[in-house]
């Protein structure tokens, strides 16, 4: 079964996040072995500047990293309609069988993550929140499974 | 105080789409006088094809309009990143002082709605589904007040 990891880093802030990232988890469980990796995030417990932060958190996500076949999210990333995001998850999933999404914390992911990865998406030119994220993946993941296998989700 | 109704077509579908709606809601109470109108959706009652069933909604959607200066959501509409959509929301706060957003049912709005709209906006070129569109829509718009005001939340 193809195995995607989505690597988040700080926690789910709120109770609806959560019980949105359960929603779709089970909605996806049909498609794929999916996993959420929560990565600690460390703006609390130090002092750093915004680029101290992404590096600091850079390290905790190199350690989680479960695949060779990384995404990074990021909104300097490539543009995709959800027929072409489908078309890109049918094309890992043939050629890698296995994949990790990886989603920063506050102030983004830094440079050295996104050198190791062999994508980076861009889910709007518009910013969202590290959590609100979350869903908007899991539900372009569900959306993109069912156009692959001609679901009725996708109109 | 800034007046914006956001029209939903369909009630929110699960617990968490409530919650998130709540929480935004809570935020935004500084910034605007915001209230969400849910309009029903006619798919369960009658047999229709997407074209009636956007065509019988839209005729639901007319008589809910609050604002004579209203904003459809829609794939087919213009892309704004967070600035420009803070830039947008401040144009219409100072000239308007009132207004409508208009998020479609699940086959989206028919072309009636969008012709009595001043302009229709894109939040990216995926699709998304009508009800997770609800708290992207008003984490944009805390995003666009913070951007205005200064805040913390927008970095």
């Amino acid at each position: 079964m193809f195995k995607i990891n989505i690597l988040a880093v700080g926690k789910n802030k709120d109770c609806w996040v959560d019980e949105s990232i359960t929603h779709y988890l089970k909605l996806l469980k049909k498609y794929a072995d999916l996993s959420v990796i929560y990565i600690p995030d460390v703006r609390q417990s130090k002092n750093f500047s915004e680029k101290e932060l992404r590096k600091a958190e850079a390290v905790l996500i190199e350690n989680k990293f479960a695949s060779d076949y990384r995404i990074a999210l990021s909104d300097r990333g490539k543009s995709l309609n959800s027929f072409q995001f489908a078309a890109f998850l049918s094309d890992i999933m043939i050629k890698q069988g296995r994949c990790d999404f990886i989603i920063g914390g506050i102030f983004g992911l830094d440079d050295s993550i996104l050198k190791q990865c062999a994508c980076t998406l861009s889910f709007s030119p518009m910013t969202f929140s590290h959590q609100l994220i979350r869903p908007i993946l899991l539900e372009q993941l569900y959306r993109g499974f069912s156009i692959i296998s001609g679901g009725k989700y996708h109109k």
